[in-house]
């Protein structure tokens, strides 16, 4: 996995949210080996670490060659994320495009124990 | 009744929202056998099966030849699911097209006892 | 007044909403004569009864011709459908087109006491 | 005939166009007695007379009770406002909503023999 | 095929454009079985005869078990109206729903020979 | 100040919310004279009397040659509304078109005491 | 009438066009007295001189308390841009808020004799 | 800093919420020193001051030529706002436009001791 | 490069459109390495041949891996397309995601000559 | 001024156009010293040189302290992209956001002498 940086949180002190819309992800379907395509919506709490915008990029294009489920996808990206920066919460969405005429919606959310 | 098909899921320890959005869902109308049209969406949390969504499509698609009422689909569709997957809650919504002027919303919902 | 059909309802044991959207509402304005129009509104949680929508339809074409200002046109709406099919809980809205260059909402609610 | 007043165009030396719309038309369907809706669109360049709003609205309100088809009611709109104002061109559209899932669009033009 | 009605035209001294947008057209793929989806505008002057509204939504949901190409199902609308309505000039639209990622639109015209 | 006027509430018995939704609000920038466009929103819920629409109109019109802050109108609006027809709650929202690239949303909420 | 004032165009051997649009454009109407409200498109291709902006905002805003017809404004406007600033050609549209029901459009247009 | 001007609330009895949205914030990447774009919307509940519009309009443009983050920029606004009026509540929205394919948002609040 | 392939076309008496829009093509930037995105929409008038869908599909996700300027892809995939299908006349258009904040359209035209 | 780049066309046989869109322009009125902000479109057909994107970024960004008027400053564009890539034929737009409640486009074209 390609490495996420972060840099330090310089308002620790305040809870305020950071959202991140990259409409350009795509990845592979395991079953069928065609491209799928989403819009990737990630929105969370900093804590001490604060994601570095470039290296998400990079991290998110990483899943380009990658055969994965929907949902396998969301809670992935949202486990790679939680363990990066550790945020006081966080929640990745994922708009898919339509396959068969069906377009689906996934939504993982992670919140830190006290 | 077509068989809808799942698959195990890997985050079950997650309370992650899933919501599939199929535009194309047409039916008969009992009482004048003319076609109804409707988009259907269902979202739900998965517990320990996910729906797959060929299945899924082809599972809607059996409702083409069908006669029925919008509220009687709609509660159906709910039931057919909750049975296939055990999720542990749903909402099925039905958006039909216009008929005599009047355009119509139903929302059926289901949550798993504990 | 026009009677208001209704047909039983098949899943009574389950809380589900319906909601019909009726673009083309009118009634007369009765101080001035002049037509007014609205989108109304009904979403209702059926208890034993569903209302019938052809039988909707023509109780709202029944105002065509009825002077009545815009606050009695949507309780009466109410009162009626709820004499017709006592739901669960009724909210009936009126979307008025300007007049004067103002364009006004009503919402009226009923809940069922148990 | 409801009349249709007109004032005299001050500016006839210089061809400009006037558009009116009207999203409140209704008149009744032939066949079944059921209210159709339409937005209607006149758009003309008057030679020496200009239509007059307010009777123009009490004209459009006065096919509120009239049996009518689409075309007819057009094509008869097109006459009845061409005979009041003798425009150099005039084009009346008809934008009806729905009726058994198809809108229609109706479009009828005059233009004046010089 | 369905019997195609029409009604005589009381303006054929002028050329009016009449325009029907049914967006709940489905046929069936003839290479994999599974339904299409298409909003289907149908835009002609007509001549001595218009297209009665009712027989042409009865004609375009015998589409419903047929299995044809796109471009083919547009063409064949064509033919069809043409040969019943015989209009000064005919335009069939065809907006198809997404198979694959892509979306299609087919557009065949036809004018009459003079 | 213009007369409100007020109608008696038919359905006293029953909380329901009439909202009403001017674009042409104007004043006069009581710093620069220049005229600032608004567009007002009044949501209230009536207790024994309804706002007259006509009246409110012209009250709003009065506006027009006033100099006048932004907040400072739409708390005026809330008083003397309230004043006037002594509503159970009522929110007055102003919709300000940008100065100096800056759109500005004002809104104030009245309640009455019980 | 106030001064609209101009300045020299840099530019004057190439045909380009400059268009502004002005949504706070109020008159009021000559019978009623009410206040009508438009916004106003002015387009056009400069000769020797450019019209200021600023000049141009108070121009339109002299309209304020003007007793004027829809037809009448449009048609003034052109005439008093035109004689200030000489363009090779230029176009003035208001599209008017709805009165009655009916919004209007009126577009007046100036060419320059060669 | 540019100094923040305000003047004394009028209403300091009622809680009411002002909202002003800039959609013309422009900053400098500290990093590439390209510039960032921004729109930035102020929500606040005044207690004994409020914000003066054209001070605000300066304040933000003195951003213009300063390298600073996303979440630095967001943060500082709200602090400087708050020191400048001292609201009973502030939300700061800072929408930024695509870097690398991907739109950000922050949100900073802030609510008053009491 | 993918073989594209055709079926013949049942009727090229006719001159009518056919438009496909694919709004998933990806290619890699040649200088960067990192992935373009775009919505590529193909429409041309068939002769003998039609472009097959799934094909065409294929073909499209060719250009995944492959790095190529923009001017350069649209201008291939027009040329690839000509020499498969050889139409009467075809338009590719690329219209290309936000690269530095600004986003790109290419448009290509093919006329076959007589 | 920052040298624009380009690279060789390599389908100069062809006519096809290339429109790039940068909604992030922005200059300094020369009157107030005010910040203006404008999307800016340009459209052309390349001869023997296509303009390299990265560099007309950099361009664009270079009129960021520069003090000039609406109609100069989209002309001048015009001017010096004409005079480093030299097209067949181009058109810059400027679409200027709101000053005085004015929004204002210009439009300035080039086409080559042949």
């Amino acid at each position: 996995m390609l490495k996420l940086e972060t840099f330090p949180n310089q308002f620790p002190n305040r809870d305020y949210e950071v959202e991140h819309t990259c409409p350009e992800f795509t990845a592979v379907c395991p079953k069928t080996g065609q491209p799928d395509f989403a819009t990737i919506v990630i929105s969370y709490v900093p804590d001490q670490k604060v994601l570095e915008l470039k290296s998400l990029k990079y991290y998110l294009f990483s899943f380009r060659d990658r055969g994965i489920f929907y949902e396998h996808s969301i809670n992935t990206i949202l486990d790679d994320l939680v363990a990066a920066c550790e945020p006081r919460r966080m929640i990745v969405t994922g708009h898919f495009n339509a396959r068969g005429g069906i377009t689906s919606k996934i939504v993982a959310t992670h919140t830190a124990k006290k």
